[in-house]
């Protein structure tokens, strides 16, 4: 899922989101909250139609950006207090409040408020926190039940209710917490279930074994979404292992960065070496920038900081991401064929 | 003609000015010299190949960046010396470099290297640069004539030559000035002439009245062009007075400012009265931008210091500014058509 933070993927027009077979992205209830605010999305029919997006939308509970922008926040076991990191004014989130503001967003996906315990935390710390998002998700999953009908874009005549609340499995590098964690939340039965709390600063191999140890909890017949992954290499390898869904800023950071992702490796386009190179980013890629595009122009459009270089530098990534998936979709689907399953 | 200062319309992905049917963009010759340098766009084919634009590209010569942009800037009868605005280094453009450097940029239609005169000027600075320009208007020519051949897309068994050097009439606002220079261009037999030295600060009224006195000295069977303007209604007004071609960094450059023109007037994107204003920018427009989103959305994009505001507000300017040409050549063909004229 390309990550859409403030209701857009950044320089990437929404068409060319289509373009690129993308079906789903994601939007920060944070950022949205604060701006333009989730009451102002909801009286213009929510985020899909603010942002013209006719697709699925996740949102995400808000939670990681009110820990990770945050320095002087406050947690009590009824939420957290923060202060907004563009105007310093004073907010208090809840579960409930979460759930209303995802909910007012009109998202097909809302996130249980949780809180995603920092890397290195000793068992106690893991433990305490691990209490706090499991009862925050009970309060999420039951307000959420109570009030998912109250999304904008609600039809009566249409009997069935599409919007989805998914379980956030924390736990911090402890497997029998994240045992604990997946099994209670399993227990409140969520319409899908994350994997929350990794790539904040632990080993690549602590990430994976987290994911080889809590995936096989989840239920087969339920998404299972690993939250904020990843390298290339990393999300074909959790996608092989059974993981649905993964979002992650990185295509499109690392391109305004000139950082493009290619099937011979990374390419800092910014490198002296391209400054002639007519070569295409990525020779084996055929998205709509590598068919045009010459990694000297791209490398010439990030040295006179032209805008259209973080345009093209993201289009490419969100298609070698979106290729990638896509490979591992019809490898799982020629596989299937293969075993003799009914066609 | 979208100006595309450093090899892009900035914010404009090259498939989209086609879809908006720009059929011709202009390139800086003084940026592209300084980065990535003419010898290296020569060496891999040239600005159309370099960029991806396989249509009709123009480029300026130089003399109103030279001029603008530099403080110690030194004229003499051979040239101009001035320093880089990106790392203070010294240069020196004469006629003759400005159009060696066109050449190699490989530009369909290159610009003589002339001196804008600046406003206010008295008659004797008009007198005076209007000397350099004209000295400098046959040393173009004539190196033009000799080195044409020499755009990298050169093939000599096209026996065509479709590459063309415009002159430009100066005169600072003396009609007798501009008829004095009109009449030294044309007897040098240009391929096109433009008018410069306009929109320079003067009055509006002085720039109307400098077009209407020197457009008819002009030849009407090639083509005449205006050279930075302007509004949408100048554009129009010069276009139906018989003006051929106009560049103008305005519906790019006021886009980026949050500044959008449409058949309402103009319309400030940043004013709060749009926060939840789910109209199109221009009810009357039916442009990629204008057919998607909304005001609001535009207006968050813009509160929010995001680069698809960027985009999709120069998107929509430039379809403006496209529209208007194209209404205007629609009107006169019809117009010819009424007249009886043999179809």
């Amino acid at each position: 899922m390309p990550v859409g933070t403030q209701g857009t993927v950044k320089a990437v027009p929404q068409d060319t989101l289509e373009a690129l077979g993308a079906e789903i992205i994601l939007g920060n209830t944070y950022h949205l909250y604060l701006r333009p605010g989730h009451e102002a999305i909801r009286r213009m029919g929510g985020l899909h139609k603010f942002i013209s997006w006719p697709h699925a939308l996740l949102t995400d509970s808000g939670g990681f950006q009110v820990f990770s922008l945050n320095e002087l926040r406050k947690v009590t076991d009824d939420g957290v207090r923060f202060r907004s990191h563009l105007d310093g004014s004073s907010h208090f989130f809840t579960p409930e409040h979460s759930i209303d503001v995802q909910i007012a967003l009109g998202a097909d996906i809302c996130m249980a408020f949780d809180e995603c315990t920092e890397y290195p935390a000793d068992r106690r710390r893991a433990e305490e926190s691990l209490r706090l998002t499991m009862a925050w998700a009970r309060r999420s999953l039951d307000h959420f039940r109570a009030h998912s009908h109250e999304v904008p874009w609600f039809d009566p005549k249409v009997r069935c209710m599409q919007c989805q609340c998914f379980g956030i499995v924390q736990g911090g590098m402890y497997t029998d917490l994240r045992r604990q964690c997946a099994e209670r939340l399993i227990a409140m039965d969520f319409d899908g279930y994350a994997i929350g709390g990794l790539s904040v600063g632990e080993p690549r191999e602590l990430t994976l074994e987290m994911i080889a140890e809590t995936l096989p909890l989840l239920p087969k017949d339920k998404p299972r979404y690993v939250m904020g992954v990843g390298y290339p290499d990393e999300i074909e390898q959790y996608a092989r292992m059974g993981v649905d869904m993964m979002d992650c800023v990185l295509p499109t950071r690392a391109a305004r960065h000139g950082l493009l992702f290619t099937s011979e490796g990374r390419l800092n386009i910014k490198n002296k070496q391209y400054a002639e190179d007519q070569n295409p980013p990525d020779p084996l890629c055929d998205c709509l920038v590598c068919r045009r595009y010459s990694r000297a122009y791209l490398r010439h459009l990030m040295q006179s900081g032209e805008a259209l270089s973080g345009t093209l530098n993201s289009i490419h990534n969100l298609a070698f991401y979106l290729g990638i998936m896509k490979r591992v979709r019809d490898s799982l689907a020629s596989a299937l064929d293969n075993s003799g399953a009914p066609g």
